[in-house]
């Protein structure tokens, strides 16, 4: 692997709520990582490859923690129809033709090369119920190098029949996934039950079973609706809360637990995420879009609960993440409008965290740019209008708020370079 | 001037709910108008040029009611800062820089290039206090065919030093805007008291009867925000409404009415515009960002107020304003989500209309693509993944959840066809 140099305005997370800014500066990359960023470039690496991209924005890759990879075709659409209608007129139909490949590879190849366009190179996916179609997806991710998570869905209870898994056949499938796929490179499989209302508790059980013998973590929607909760809870009568199903089921323990939405958590629920170390995904279009709510991004960040972000596609309309980094700013302040008690407004800089280092964190040195960590990077350009300039904050935020893949000039994971496919 | 038929899909508002839709059909234009959508071409029109876009989607170009053209270039920066903050640290600023006509005609150039990339032929803008931008303004509109509101704005009182009028130079000012620009075609003058609390009494008093004199309509922004409101009412102690304050000083009856954001109405707010056949003005990203609240626009359109569509750059950070038809759909559902009594949700449909068809009604014959309406109209095309299809509706559901300028690969104003400039 060749080292080099990049030579730009760099930007990255250095905490939940503190960008760091290298103006003008060197970004050295030596076997696929950052070896370090540096005003002048000192003397031992200046015989190396220099990439100078002027004043184009060197920032971290996009993580993505919640995508219906099998609803990438529906996006925005039906965008009129209420929850269940929307789910029984699209989502459902659509995800039953993931039992056909040719469909099944047809639609995760449009969804990898939209990724890689979007600049999300790290990302934790759901499927659908389908053993093949699941592994294509696992397989063409790990072909072009992505950090990512991929699940195939479980559900056994309150679906369409024709979506409907036995018990025996969900964890027989999913074992047969975990060990097919367990330990082969940047891509791992995850335990991914739809939500507790399409789980029974011997599939959660079995899953339990599952994570403790691969060794496996856990993705799914957490307390996403006020109505979720309470059928949830119906379901489970045992139980205290939606987290608590997972807790005990013995989900959290072996690997990270990625709960999207965490609208309406109880105190249960946070506890519990917190003492698994879990991560939440906040996905700003798609919980307006299905209305939801509002996440409550700053209280929960105030609560030191990890929050990561979401596209959420179908349920959110676009791939690129980081028109969720806007989002989540503008739904914040929504939020603070409409709840001011205990609630606050999300900054540029936190939002941006979610969508770089937070999500990051569920993979390996990803999310930063921060020496150590793997050059897994974007370059921007074109964000400044004829005659005017902007600093490194202001070009990334006008990226977030009104920015396309246009505006992605370089592409890198491991420090490779990143050519888009036809 | 040539006719021709384009072939190809072709959806309009026909009212306010129901969206018009003729696929695989042939439409005349003729002397720059449409002359009829036929599924089968008539014998009669078999001899003239056909463009056929095959699957493209041919929709009435968009209308945009609320711009501040001179803010162009603060687009998607400062979000995290509040109102005041924003605006005396960038807007203000900003606004004043265009004393200097060479900053002028680059920002306005890029504005007006800007329009056209996003299929945005129909527009009322604000300008700055200052007479010869706001005039050169006026000739780029014109130049490229568009229609146009162009408004010098008001100012003269609770405004920073730098960009205060008198009450004597601000009037004067805007009659010889008022006498130079009447008349001239496309695009019209109008009056823009910026909004109540920075135009004096004697001010709005002048202006009503300079929109006498030159038979002028009016913009303005109207019950914004609970802030603005109780502020105006206090500045203005002897009227009842921020909306009197317009009817009363004669601003309302000699050509269009164009209130921008009216969130807030009260009763009298909404007896008065209904009375002068105003037109509200939604812009739900700008909006948000400046956490002024949503827009009851479904409430408002059950009392048959008129609603178009803004995409109020700078407090917008995009000047496509169908991206705004998406956010009006999103913003309704939380509208209804936190305020249920007495509001719903907005369709896609009724979102639609107000970019195109009500955005279109302060013109002559813009935003429709009825026979008898100008062909001002957009193709669009690539909204479909490979191997699928989508209705037209879904297609132009797409487009404004999540499409972009590649998508329009036709753009007609009176007929003729309008290349970009480069």
């Amino acid at each position: 692997m060749s080292d080099f140099v990049c030579h730009g305005d760099i930007m990255y997370s250095e905490t939940v709520e503190k960008l760091k800014v290298c103006e003008d500066s060197y970004l050295v990359v030596q076997d696929g990582f950052v070896e370090g960023i540096y005003e002048t470039l000192p003397e031992k690496f200046q015989g190396m490859e220099l990439k100078d991209y002027g004043r184009g924005l060197i920032i971290p890759a996009f993580s993505d923690l919640h995508i219906h990879a099998s609803q990438f075709v529906q996006r925005g659409v039906g965008m009129d129809k209420l929850l269940f209608d929307w789910l029984n007129d699209y989502t459902f139909p659509q995800e039953a033709r993931f039992a056909s490949m040719d469909y099944a590879k047809n639609v995760y190849d449009q969804v990898v090369t939209e990724l890689l366009r979007q600049g999300t190179f790290h990302a934790s996916l759901f499927t659908t119920i389908h053993y093949d179609a699941s592994d294509y997806l696992f397989h063409a991710l790990a072909d072009k190098g992505m950090y990512a998570y991929v699940g195939k869905v479980n559900m056994d209870m309150n679906s369409p029949e024709y979506l409907c898994e036995t018990t025996e056949e969900s964890l027989k499938q999913t074992e047969r996934f975990l060990a097919e796929h367990q330990g082969k490179g940047t891509v791992q499989p995850i335990l991914t039950p739809r939500f507790a209302p399409t789980c029974s508790e011997p599939l959660m059980k079995g899953l339990g079973e599952l994570a403790a013998k691969y060794h496996c973590g856990l993705q799914t929607h957490l307390v996403e609706s006020l109505a979720e909760v309470k059928w949830t809870l119906e379901l489970f009568p045992g139980y205290g809360s939606d987290a608590e199903i997972y807790e005990r089921n013995g989900l959290l323990e072996h690997g990270p637990s990625i709960f999207a939405h965490y609208i309406f958590p109880s105190q249960a629920d946070l506890d519990i995420v917190r003492k698994a170390g879990s991560v939440t995904v906040h996905c700003p279009d798609a919980t307006t879009n299905i209305t939801a709510g509002i996440m409550p991004a700053k209280a929960l960040s105030e609560k030191e609960i990890p929050i990561a972000m979401g596209c959420d596609i179908g349920g959110g309309q676009h791939a690129a993440v980081y028109r969720q980094v806007a989002r989540a700013v503008q739904l914040s302040k929504l939020k603070e409008f409409y709840e001011p008690e205990g609630n606050g407004r999300v900054t540029f800089a936190q939002a941006f965290h979610m969508a770089t280092k937070a999500g990051g964190s569920v993979f390996d040195r990803v999310g930063s740019l921060e020496k150590g960590y793997r050059f897994n990077a974007l370059v921007l350009d074109g964000l400044e209008d004829a005659g005017f300039t902007l600093s490194p904050e202001e070009r990334a935020e006008r990226f977030c708020y009104g920015g396309d893949d246009r505006n992605i000039i370089g592409r890198f994971i491991d420090g490779k370079e990143i050519v888009l496919p036809e």
